[in-house]
This record gives structure tokens, C-alpha cells and sequence, in this order.
């Protein structure tokens, strides 16, 4: 019997772990149709072996031991959906060590340890998939490492954060204020009770690390990647930002420019043409750029105990299928493209600015001369009344400038005593060139 | 040297083939990294070896006869993009009775001789993959058949034609006539001088025949899929449309129902809402539901050289790296579910109807009568005059309805005297149930 049953440990029962369960018990048939082998959930890993769950499992399958997984000889495939670092890598290491393959969820451990994973996996002959790691449970994972093989990819967008995609959709939506939005998400489950990985953009940073690392074939390290959350996104800047034809998203951006590379999450303005400013509530998408494919994008639902428990029960078929193959361990491609990434004075995108200035002659003059003297010129300006008529609010788009320019000006701003206040700096993708 | 290579045939060097030949010429490199062995396009099978090409391949290279290829001992893997089902069906054959693997952009061959070229493939030890034949540059067969294996499929519903797409974009946003967009469109070389494949929908049914029998494990043929074109689709039927929140496409639609399907293409009035709506151009977009994962969408070029070329050098990657790991012809899942269609009395939609009646008392009565008679209730109903009031015009959009109930009445419509003329009756997919 044993050969032809595949025996998964599952680490972790919570909202995803509960999808693997479900959608392994509920979809048997086909997937011993689509593996030619039976998986059997064997172990399950958790906290609390007695609390109450409303799924079926026997009883002697729960354990709170950790090593009658990953040192048990009968299991063949961790299935790992409890996150963090540690000890969840400890586990995932003693696991290869043992000749077991892996699947997780874990966006933090591939993003910070993915390469020492990877290595060790190859090393041993091991399997490791994450496609639930990134979208949920959109296959974009496959679609870079298979589906554009032979392509060279110049550009990857990413809405992958669905608690922030949340509150700037409602946000947008309802005209109403980040906090409010906030406290409304918390209270629905959208959002943690600490929201800080959330918001500050850790978790789309996460995300945008291992899409860069699959992309561009290159060993992309969180510290990498620039990130900027969206706490201080307001609800004029939103308002201002929909009048002249965007909407405001946090959104992580991997470019490719030649040999040289940038990888940043940023609230950004993106134009209401593009197909990612309609991209709403929890959803997820990722927009691939292809150096011959051209604009592509995938869409789908970026959380959630079914969508992701998908993802990863289709990586599990993969390593299923490889098994009965005998070729676990050996699909997978390191990074083999040195890593040089752009510095601010080649990072260049088109920008939005928006301050407060004193409502007084010569002020607009001589805000434009120093844009000017940075070599930054303008697509749009709007100057309106604000604080009951006692300042002016100016709001600038410009053309595409460097990073570097674009903050020495920010800073000048700041200095000097005719702006009262630099409000607002994001970037601004999607528009006319 | 030759264990370190692989070396492949292409049949046909027009559009693709060339995108084909400037793919594995250009990433020469990127390929061996990421398949471990060369890739070599060893025989070019060509109309005419004299004609002036811009891209460079060797004189000895250009072959007119079929058997350089198909019988040639050195060849590995036949590329195959020169369309059509005869001769192309016995060179596939041919070449996979001499243990060729192939890989394919012809819709026309998978969607109507799929299941035999497959069942060879299998005999011998062949891998035979065909992405391109789908979407274009979308990796969207591997989305279904690796992304979701894991779950169940229950609606695909493709803007897959890129020449009916531009058609109906250009209809609706400049408000021009159909014959009037064709003939532009086969100007710009968007439309063939016989636009017939494209603009009676076979081109779409083909495809949708594939991801029918992908997503469905059934094995679709055809003659199963239901297909109506555009070219009875009139400036005012998109003027309507749009007055009521819908834009026109030509919409491919499978869907499942418990064991029951049902595959067809028709013109479809799309909720400005969903995210096809949006799809403009010779763009092609695929929506997926699946049972666990939820709403996905899958967005790309539907066409052009390098677009589609990508998609076929990626499944090229895919068979050399079967090849590196000796497992070639082993990966595939031959359709295990048994197909049951559904009948028109089980297809269900909701529906648009504009009627062209006689302006004088009860005939509004009279329609509704017939409508409620056969279980059809409305959702809108908008009646305006016509023809310089000489006649009034009808405007319905039904709540779900059988297919069987809404061709009886509309048969019934055109047999009435105070009903002057059915104009159009199209399926309603996207807005509130």
C-alpha cells in the first residue's frame, strides 16, 4: 500500500491549514486521478491537540510535537502553513535534512531565507514549492518560472497586500479617513490587531522580494527592497488624486533596465486606464512585463482559507506528480544573474507633489526654479485656495525624474520658509509618458 | 556535442516562426540556464527557400521538404506554427511515430484532432504541449492544468479572438458600424481578407473546445460548443448595451454544473463592472472560477510574433527540460471525466431582446404576456419610438432564463403580426443575479 500513498505532514491547522484539509479530503479523486498517486494527510502539527474543529481528522493524527513530522520516516511532504521565521526554519531545515519536500506558504522565510532553503533542498534532492506565498491564490509563481521561460522580464506590479488594497478601495470609494478605514478592517478581520507589517508594506516587500528573485533571475534580498507604507496616506490625497485620473495604491514595483535593477513598494498613483487601478477590496494582481511577451497581468483572490489553501495543494500535486516521476529536487533553477541594483540618481518615475504654501507673490516662481535647477520638469500644476483662503495647496505632477532629485527638492522644500509644508510625495506610474 | 544539444525542426517561418527563431537565437543563453543544454534549430521547413528573410539562418538550414524534418534521425523536438489540419495532422503524426516531441500554436489541430495527436504522444513517449494555441502570450493552459490542479473549475469565460475584440473596442468606442471596423481592421492586417474563422466565432470556439476539455477533464470536441458571430452585431445594439451599464463582446463561456457542461461563443452583454468589460483591443482575457480558488483572471497579448513565440519557446523549455530529466511524454493527464452537455431547457442566462413593434395599444401586454408564459421574467424593460415614431422600439433584459424558453418566445415574437422585427437577442453575463 505505502507506494502508492504519498503521506503529508501538515504544520499548522488554522484558516489555511483548514483549506488543505478540506480541499485534500474533498478532492481525493481527483487527485489521485491527476497523480496516479492517493495523498494521505498523516500528521498535523498544532498548538492545541483537544480544541474543538470543525473538520474531520482522527485523533491520533494531531500532535504538538514537531518531530513526529519532520523526524517521522513515514512522512514524504511538509506542508507548511503556520509562517514566521522561527521555528519555522529550523523545522524546514531539519525536514530537507531528511529528505522531506516542503511546500509553504511562507512569504517572510522565502523572502529572508529562501536561498538557504533552496540550497539545502538541492543539496538533499528535495522539492520546495511556495506558490501560495505570493497572490494567494493566483499561480503567478508558475507563470514567471514556467510560463515565461524564455522570456526576459522587464517589469513586475504588484497589488499583493489585500488588507491595504482594502482600505485604499474603501478609502477611494467612500471619501473616508485612513484610521477610520483602519478600525472598520480590524473589526471585519481584514486587518490585524497590530497592522503594522500590513500597512508599513513589510508584507508586499516580502512579497515583491521573492517575485524579483523568480523574475529576474537574481538573489534579491529584503534589505533590497525601498518600502513605504500607507499610514500617511490622506483622504485629499486620494481626493486630489482622483480628480486629475488615478487611484492611489500601495504598490510594489520590480524594474529591470539592462543589467540594472530596482525593487520598491510605494503608495503610488496609478492612472484609472490601467488595468491594475481597478483592481479593488482583497483582490490581488500582478501586471508582467516581458521584453517579448509584452503587458500581461493575473488577477485573483489574495487571501483566504480556500483560494490559498489552492496554491498550495497544486504545489503539493507537483511534488506528487515529481515523485512518481523521480525527479523531486531536480526542476528547480538557483539565481544565476549577478545581483547590481540602480541607485537613486537611476531610479526615475514621474512623481506627485503636493504642498502647502504661504498664499503670497513669488512663491510659485520660486517653487518651479527649484524644480527647475533639479532638472525636474512638470505635466501638471493646480494651485488652490486652502485653509479658508489663508494658503494655497499646489499640486504638482511631474515628468519622469530621478529619485535622487526628486527627494534634494522635497528637502529644499522643507527648508525653506515660503512652504509651510510638503504634504505629499508619491510616485506616479501608469500615465502618458 | 550532440548530448549537450538539442536540436529542433520548425515547420512554418511566418510571423511566429520568426518570433520563434529570434526567441531561441536572442536568449540562447537564458535558455541553457535555465535547461541545462543548448537549444539548436536545426531544420526550417519552409514554401519557398529563395525568399528574402531579415533574420539570419543558415542556406543549409531552409528545407520545402517535410521529411528533413519529420524523419531526420537529429531532430528532437518539432516546433510546429504553420497552421491549418492537412497536411500538418500526418507530419504530427509522422513525427511522433519517430519519437519526436512537438510543440504547437495550432488551434485548429488540438481542438479538432486533440485527443488522437495526444493518445499518439502517449503511445510513443512524446511530450506534446500546445499553450500558444490559447491566449496567445497568456500562460493560461498552464494555469489550469498545473495552477489548479487542485481544485475544481467551474467557469471559463474567454475573450480569446483578438480580431472580433478590436471589432467590437473600436465599435463601441467611436459608435461605427460593423462593416466599417472590418474593413479597417483588414487594412491594418487585424482582420484576413476572409475574416470568416474569425468574425463567425470558430476561432473562439476552437479555443474554448481546449480549455473545455483542460478545465473540464471531458473530452470536448467542436461540435459541442454552441457558436454565434458578431456580424450581426449592429452600432445600435453597443449604443443599447451601453445605455445599460454593458459593453458587447464576443465571449467564450464554459461552465459546469455538477456533471453537467455546457461550451459555447456568442455575443455577450458584459457588466461594466467585471473585469472583461475592460479588456479592450486585440487584447484576450480569461476568467476562471474555481470552486476553492474563486474569480481569477488571466490577461495578455492575444496575438502577434513574439507575443505567441514566447509561449511556444516556454513550452520548449518545458519539453528540453523533460528531456534533461528523462521524463518526457509522462506528464500529461488524458481527459478521465465523462463528457454529459447540457440541453436547452438547462443552459441558463440572463438575456437581451430588442424588438422592433408596431406603436399601437396591448402590444406591450402582449410581449410580457408571451414572456411571462414561458417563465421569462424582466429585469428592465425601456420602450422608445422608433423609425420616426411610426413604430416603437423594446428593450428587455431578462432575469434568468432557459435557453429552450427564450428561443420558443423569441420564435414566437416573429410570428406575431404586431412584432415587426426581432433585431437582436444576446446573452447577459456579469450584473446583479
Amino acid at each position: 500500500m505505502r507506494e502508492n500513498t504519498v503521506k503529508i505532514g501538515l504544520m499548522g491547522l488554522g484558516t489555511v491549514g483548514t483549506g488543505v484539509v478540506r480541499i485534500v479530503q474533498g478532492h481525493q479523486e481527483d487527485l489521485q486521478k491527476q497523480t496516479g498517486l492517493a495523498i494521505e494527510i498523516a500528521k498535523v502539527l498544532v498548538k492545541n491537540a483537544e480544541k474543538e474543529r470543525n473538520i474531520s481528522l482522527d485523533d491520533d493524527i494531531l500532535t504538538t510535537d514537531p518531530a513526529d513530522l519532520v523526524e517521522n520516516p513515514d512522512i514524504d511532504v511538509i506542508v507548511e502553513v503556520i509562517g514566521g521565521i522561527n521555528p519555522t526554519k529550523q523545522y524546514m531545515l531539519q525536514a530537507l535534512e531528511n529528505g522531506k519536500h516542503i511546500v509553504t506558504a511562507n512569504k517572510d522565510l522565502m523572502a529572508l531565507h529562501g536561498a538557504e532553503i533552496l540550497s539545502k533542498a538541492q543539496e538533499k534532492g528535495c522539492d520546495v514549492f511556495y506558490e501560495a506565498s505570493v497572490g494567494g491564490g493566483i499561480p503567478i509563481l508558475r507563470a514567471l518560472v514556467e510560463g515565461f521561460s524564455s522570456d526576459r522580464i522587464t517589469k513586475m506590479m504588484g497589488i499583493v497586500n489585500g488588507t491595504t488594497n482594502y482600505i485604499m478601495t474603501k478609502m477611494s470609494k467612500e471619501g473616508a479617513d485612513y484610521a477610520e478605514v483602519l478600525k472598520e478592517a480590524q473589526e471585519l478581520g481584514y486587518a490585524e490587531s497590530d497592522p503594522t507589517a500590513d500597512v508599513e508594506g513589510h508584507d508586499a516587500a516580502r512579497k515583491m522580494a521573492i517575485l524579483g528573485t523568480l523574475g529576474f533571475h537574481v538573489d534579491m534580498n529584503l534589505d533590497d527592497v525601498d518600502c513605504e507604507g500607507i499610514s500617511r496616506v490622506s483622504a485629499e490625497d486620494i481626493a486630489h488624486a482622483k480628480q486629475l485620473g488615478y487611484e492611489i495604491k500601495l504598490l510594489g514595483i520590480a524594474q529591470r533596465d539592462g543589467e540594472l535593477i530596482d525593487v520598491s513598494v510605494q503608495p503610488t498613483l496609478v492612472a484609472r486606464s490601467h488595468p491594475l487601478a481597478s483592481v479593488n477590496g482583497v483582490f490581488n494582481a500582478v501586471y508582467v512585463h516581458g521584453e517579448a511577451v509584452g503587458e500581461t497581468m493575473f488577477y485573483g483572490p489574495g487571501a483566504g482559507e480556500l483560494p490559498t489553501a489552492t496554491a498550495v495543494v497544486s504545489d503539493l500535486v507537483t511534488v506528487v506528480k515529481n515523485k512518481k516521476l523521480g525527479v523531486n529536487g531536480r526542476g528547480s533553477v538557483a539565481p544565476y544573474k549577478e545581483k547590481h541594483l540602480k541607485t537613486d540618481d537611476q531610479i526615475v518615475s514621474k512623481y506627485f507633489l503636493r504642498l502647502i504654501v504661504d498664499d503670497k507673490r513669488g512663491v510659485l516662481a520660486q517653487i518651479t526654479r527649484i524644480l527647475a535647477d533639479h532638472d525636474v520638469s512638470l505635466e501638471q500644476v493646480l494651485q488652490q485656495p486652502y485653509n479658508d483662503g489663508k494658503q494655497s495647496e499646489i499640486i504638482l505632477v511631474t515628468h519622469q525624474a530621478s529619485r535622487k532629485n526628486i527627494f534634494d527638492v522635497r528637502k529644499l522644500f522643507e527648508e525653506i520658509d515660503s512652504v509651510y509644508e510638503v504634504k505629499s510625495l508619491y510616485r506616479v506610474e501608469g500615465g502618458e509618458e
